[in-house]
C-alpha cells in the first residue's frame, strides 16, 4: 500500500488557553519571539503522513537517540507572511520554498511530501496567527518550516521517522530600519560548502560550522564573511545569503550584473532566483548582462582598482537585500560604492524596492499570493 | 566571575522505578538498546556547568526553535566499556574522547569542560549499568556521550545554553561474530569532509548527508564507501571508519602500513592513533614503515596490478578493524587479498588481536582504564 501523503482537510485545531497579546513592532528582534500556536505533521515509515495539527507552541520531547540529535536530520526553510495595506495577508512565492525543502529532504533520505498541501496548512496557521503580523513596512511574521528525522537507535541511516513542524515569529526588517552597508572579510581558510557536498540544501548541519569563523570575523569588525571556494578563490555566499556584485567595463561601457551559478555549492536563494528573473525583465538589456559564473577575488580586486565595480549585495529571505560597503581580503579593504548618505547605490536601491513592492503587495505580481 | 566547571562531586542519582532485566546478547543489535539510566549535565552562558545528574533514561523536552534542532549544534563520542575475565570494567583510552570531545564543541562555539570530571561521571554511570554489559569477548557496553545546544531562537550563533548527556547500549560485535571482509565503493562524485571544513570533527552534520551515497552504494552491492577527496582522488575515509592499506614493494621487498593523515578532512580516531602506535611499536622496523600520506586511488589501481597491495581494512569504536575484500572504481574491481577462509590477512588479524586483547584487559597497558 502506498504511504498516506499530507492531507490539509484532516488538520485539527487545539487553541492555546493562554494567548499572548501581540507584539509591539517596536524592539522586535528578528527569530526572538514566537506566536501563540505551531503547526506539526508526523511521518512513520509504511504508513505515510499523519492527521495535521496546530497546537499550542510547546517544546517537542525526542529520544536522546534520536537522529536529529545524533546525525542532523534536520532541515529548514526560511519565508515571510506580509500584511499588505489593504491588511490583506500575503505570501511570496511559496512554492519554491516548498521545492527546495522537498530536495533537501530528498538529500538526507527524509521523507518528501506535497508542497500544495503544506502550503495550505501554513496558511492556516498564518491566519490563526493574523494579529502577530505587524503593518508597519520592513516588518513580517517570519515563517520557519522544519523537518527533523525523529527515529531512535544509534548509527546513521535513513530515518524510519521524522515530523514537520512551523512555527512563527513576528520580525523586523533584519539590520533595522536605516539602511545601512555591511563590511565583508572574504575568507579562503575555511569553506562552507564543497563540491559534492550539501551547502545547495539548507540543512541544519550547513550552519554551525560557520558560526566560529562568523564569530572571529565580527571581533576583527566585519558583519559578514564572503566564503571563496576552490583554488581559484571564487566567491560563493556571503555570511548565509546569496552574493551579488555588479561591474561595468570602462570600454565598452556595458555592465553586468554577477552572482555564482548552482554548481552544487550555492544555494539556490528564492530571492537570489527573483532577482535574476526581476533583473533580466527590468533592466536596459543593451546596457546590462545579468550573468550565473565564477568571479574569483581577484577579478574583484583588479577591477576595483580600474574602478569597474558599481556595487555588491547579499540577499536572502531574512534580510531581503543587504547592500555591501567594502571587501577585506589578506590586509586588503576593497571599497564598494554605495552612495552619498552611504546606503547603497541605485541598482541595490531598484532592486530592493522591486522585491518589497511585490512582497507588500504594492506591485501585483503573481510572486505574491493573497491568502 | 568564571563559569562553573564541571563538578563530578556534585552528582545526584535518581534510580529508575521500572529497572530493565539485563538483555540477552544473543540478538543484541548495536545501538539499538539502551539502559535504564542517562547522564545530564546542563550549561548556561555565564553560569557554567551545573550540577550533573543521573536520571531514568528519558526524551529530552526542547524549544522546536533551538539551535540543536535549527542549526545542528550537537556532537558526539564514542566509546565502549568492557568486561574482563574479571568481571571488572574497563574503558580505553577514555581521555582521548575527552580531548575530541573539547575540540568538536570550540569547532561549533559550544562549550569546553574538564574532560576527567566527565570520565568520573561516566564511570559512575556506567558501574551503576554494569548488569548491562554483557561479559562475552567482542560485546560491550556502547557509550554516547552527547553535546547539544538547547537555546532558542533563530539566526545561526553561538548557544546560550547546552547539554551533555551520556547513553548507554549493550552491544554486540558490530559485523557480527563472525569476520566477514567488507567490499567497497570508492565514490569521487562526492565527499563527505573538505579542507576548511568540519570533518575532523565529531559533528552529527557530519553524518546526514553522507547516508544517501551508503544507501545507493549498498542497492549495487558494497557495505561501504571510499570516499576519495581532490582533484587527484585520494582516499580519505570508509563509511564513517578511518583507512588502512598495507603495500609490499617488489623490488625492495619493504612492506609500508598507510592512512590519510590529519589534514583536516580525517577524523583523529582513536582506534586509528591506537593502530597507528601499536604497529610502530611491534612490527618489525627493518621491514614495515607506517605511514600517514596521501594515496590515490590510482596508485591502489596500479600497485594491485603489480600485487603489492597487502591487505586493507576501516577502523573505528563501534567495529574496531573491518577488513576489506574488494573496492570498486570506476567498474573496476580491485581484488584485496585476505586470506584462505577469506576472513582477513594476517596483518588485519594481528592488528585486531593487539587492540582486543588490550580492550579486554587480556593484555595489561595504560590504555586500558579498569573503573
Amino acid at each position: 500500500m502506498p504511504e498516506l501523503g499530507i492531507d490539509s482537510s484532516k488538520l485539527t485545531i487545539e487553541k492555546t488557553k493562554l494567548p499572548k497579546s501581540s507584539l509591539p513592532t517596536k524592539g522586535l528582534v528578528y527569530g526572538q519571539n514566537f506566536t501563540d500556536h505551531m503547526l506539526i505533521i508526523e511521518w512513520e515509515e509504511g504508513y505515510g503522513w499523519k492527521n495535521p495539527e496546530i497546537k499550542p507552541y510547546s517544546n517537542i520531547s525526542l529520544d536522546p537517540s534520536c537522529c536529529a540529535l545524533q546525525y542532523s536530520f534536520e532541515l529548514f526553510e526560511g519565508m515571510k507572511a506580509y500584511k499588505d495595506s489593504n491588511d490583506s495577508i500575503r505570501l511570496f512565492r511559496p512554492e519554491l520554498n516548498m521545492k527546495r525543502m522537498n530536495e533537501s529532504a530528498a538529500r538526507i533520505c527524509l521523507p518528501n511530501f506535497d508542497g500544495n498541501e503544506l502550503i495550505k496548512l501554513i496558511i492556516k496557521l498564518v491566519k490563526l496567527e493574523k494579529d502577530f503580523i505587524p503593518k508597519d513596512f520592513g516588518y513580517s511574521l517570519y515563517l520557519r518550516p522544519t523537518m527533523i528525522g525523529t527515529s531512535g537507535g544509534l548509527g546513521p541511516k535513513p530515518p524510519k521517522s521524522a515530523m514537520i513542524y512551523v512555527i512563527c515569529s513576528p520580525s523586523s526588517p533584519y539590520y533595522g530600519l536605516k539602511i545601512k552597508p555591511v563590511k565583508l572579510e572574504a575568507i579562503d581558510y575555511a569553506s562552507r560548502a564543497w563540491p559534492g557536498g550539501s551547502g545547495n540544501s539548507k540543512l541544519g548541519g550547513n550552519y554551525s560550522p560557520c558560526v566560529l569563523y562568523q564569530r572571529e570575523s565580527a571581533k576583527r569588525g566585519f558583519e559578514q564573511i564572503l566564503w571563496l571556494n576552490g583554488e581559484d578563490n571564487h566567491i560563493s555566499e556571503v555570511g548565509s545569503m546569496n552574493f551579488f556584485i555588479a561591474f561595468k567595463d570602462n570600454k565598452s561601457g556595458k555592465c553586468e550584473l554577477v552572482t555564482a551559478g548552482l554548481d552544487g555549492t550555492i544555494l539556490d536563494g528564492v530571492i537570489r532566483r527573483s532577482i535574476l528573473e526581476l533583473t533580466k525583465e527590468k533592466l536596459d538589456k543593451e546596457k546590462w548582462d545579468i550573468v550565473e559564473r565564477v568571479c574569483t577575488i581577484q577579478e574583484i580586486i583588479e577591477r576595483s582598482e580600474k574602478q569597474e565595480v558599481l556595487e555588491a549585495f547579499g540577499c536572502g529571505t531574512s534580510a531581503i537585500v543587504t547592500p555591501v560597503e567594502g571587501i577585506e581580503y589578506h590586509g586588503k579593504y576593497i571599497i564598494i560604492p554605495t552612495d552619498l548618505n552611504n546606503e547603497c547605490g541605485p541598482l541595490t536601491r531598484n532592486i530592493t524596492k522591486w522585491i518589497t513592492d511585490i512582497q507588500y503587495g504594492n506591485v501585483e505580481s503573481n510572486w505574491s499570493v493573497v491568502v
